[in-house]
């Protein structure tokens, strides 16, 4: 069984910095061997999709709505949920730990519905909330999840 | 077509402050008209239900689980999910506004959940986010609400 | 605690006979102390909602959308899904037991949804499904349901 | 993107016959080039995902439940949704077309929910339900989806 990151952020994008850390992000989840789940959309989700791809990864994309038409051209999974935002509790609780981009509303709902159940969540350039775990790059990130730095 | 206000907060209360707001809040969203909507609960949950119900409003509790059980004993009508913390995005989407008292991950995730959709929020004694509308009480809330106050 | 039961039925009505089913069906459930709960469009769930309302009863309606708009008059209380037809789980479950009238494939996704949790289902011209009940009409439903009549 | 054929049906298994169609069925989507969508769970879901396996397909799971514990060894991709039955939904939404095996209830439910959004259903010994068109194997289920043989 394959292990997920889940990768949530805005749906535009507003600056060259936060596209480039999107793409870095799903790069690296590929190549350290996870799947990249995230909403399947534009902005911050299509990026990190993005650099998942260009290395050979895997994208699970959760969309909201009924059909494909909505997913970003590098999800290679669609998963069709129909539950417009209910499905951001489907992304967090999929993932073993979440990585938060920028992002305004939809992402602070799945920062918040991913402390509820207590996954692992990191920031970068996102919302400052008490229990996200702030960090550089997801390299940081995920040798944190991997035990690799301690805290 | 009745119109619901949803109140959101922390399944334990940890003050007799926040106790008596919570009690309080669903008085008024009852004496002013208004079906309380909650996610049918222990703690603010319960306290504004009661508070409901002390002068005789209706209560409808959507619960996380597969059936009552878990329903405090002031809800009139259980609407059970089994979907857990997904049902967070119902409870706000039914309301025309939303009061947040206190609470925690998951009262977060229903502050963002609403705001993404543009539903009104009102904040006591909650989570400190840009667009939450910081009240002292639910009548101020409702006033805002109903245009009886102007921001 | 109030104790609902689901109508579920088609949302286009194809006979008189169907209609007066619906309404009659509504009523009992109303003047037997149960409130109604439907997915609240059109159709069966109207005529029922409407018949349960002629009486002075209860009306929940559990949406498949994102707003009020789609709600039958009849409805007193509108959950706001956004889920499309995966609110058909939210509606069986949150009653007692389920009557089903006529009704096309939503409805047959109904009862299934509610015999899978062993939910009462009673019907009466629908589908013809191994665990449906086969009635005349809602007072024999509820008569059996609350263990009047035996089986 | 990958296109997604569901297989559905019991969570047991009561036949050897069922067993041998369940593996056959997913060893065929997944060398027709097919991802595997399931409830990842046992039974059917199970035979169908180490049928997929066996050839180097890949499995996603739609899983009812909070956690991965209840997936079966054959899942790549669990996605797991917290919903119970309302996954369903998502199952049959997700795929291009569905191929329903043997099962009770909560095949039947998948089965109207994958019908009334219109995606094409085949059966193998299951629910004899208007609009589902019977098959012998998963083979010409694929060729009838795939348009070489006409109806």
């Amino acid at each position: 069984m394959k292990k997920l990151i889940a990768v949530i952020g805005g749906s535009v994008i507003n600056s060259e910095e936060v596209r480039e850390i999107a793409f870095q992000t799903g790069k690296e989840i590929a190549l350290r061997g996870y799947v990249l789940v995230c909403g399947g959309m534009g902005g911050v989700m299509e990026e990190a999709a993005k650099g998942a791809k260009s290395v050979g990864g895997l994208v699970v994309g959760i969309l909201p709505g009924k059909d494909t038409a909505e997913a970003n051209p590098y999800v290679d999974i669609p998963i069709i949920t129909a539950m417009s935002h209910a499905r951001n509790a489907i992304i967090v609780r999929s993932a073993c730990c979440v990585i938060a981009i920028d992002g305004e509303y939809g992402t602070l709902s799945e920062i918040a519905l991913a402390k509820v159940i207590d996954k692992p969540v990191f920031g970068i350039k996102t919302w400052d909330i008490e229990g996200v775990i702030k960090v550089q790059d997801a390299k940081t990130a995920i040798d944190i999840y991997e035990g690799k730095i301690k805290l």
